[in-house]
């Protein structure tokens, strides 16, 4: 278990800013790991602004893609994922987010997106659902 | 720890590269995660024969955007990765291996990759150096 994250300051924001290659679209990877369990959540994307906003509350911000606009994730299925630990890596080019889970990561209602597994039997399931998608995005 | 990885057939890696969503330059994220000590080690990218070779050989292969050219990973330090699963997301488009890590996944010496720790005290290194890199890439 990873201690309780303390938000940095806005210099320390501006440092981490400069210390992250963004790609030609303004992106950087992030992967998402579970702080208890250990496992490998999501992957997603962020922007300059969805860092910043990540580091200032402390609860995960993406920048989706399909929608071209920030993805404060778990703002309509409740889903939302609490900062532990924020890491860059060697490079700068990927970030990996240490979190809280509330709930379940993947919108199928299991707890990791990374559910399906490959070797010589196949492609097979191998992390149950745990809450019905269904209830996740009422309409 | 995860059990023994059987590789896969030619007729079920077929389908998983048609459950992968490649970007447009034909390449897919990939994260790899250690066995033992559940970290995330690095993120690099795959592309449709780096994932056949990774799949029939039970060892990692990337592809190197910098030397457009598949990435054998250790081939010049020796720091291999032995295949113990590997995922696929919900979405299909990341890739994640559980690796058992030959010596560190870093080219900085250090077990991971992710090693820079960003909180209220700035931006702080948080994993030793454990194989000094002069030794891992002798000219």
């Amino acid at each position: 278990m990873t201690e309780h994250f303390k938000p940095p300051t806005e210099a320390i924001i501006k440092d981490v800013l400069a210390v992250i290659k963004f790609d030609d679209r303004g992106l950087v990877p992030a992967i998402a790991q579970d702080d208890e369990s250990g496992k490998v959540l999501m992957m997603a994307w962020m922007d300059s602004e969805a860092i910043k906003e990540t580091l200032k509350t402390g609860t995960a911000c993406y920048y989706s893609r399909s929608r071209s606009k920030l993805w404060r994730k778990g703002e309509e299925s409740g889903q939302t994922q609490t900062i532990k630990d924020f890491r860059v890596d060697c490079d700068g080019d990927t970030v990996l987010i240490v979190v809280k889970q509330q709930g379940v990561a993947c919108h199928t209602g299991r707890h990791s997106c990374f559910f399906k597994s490959i070797n010589g039997d196949g492609i097979q399931v191998v992390e149950e659902v745990l809450i019905n998608p269904d209830t996740l995005y009422k309409k």
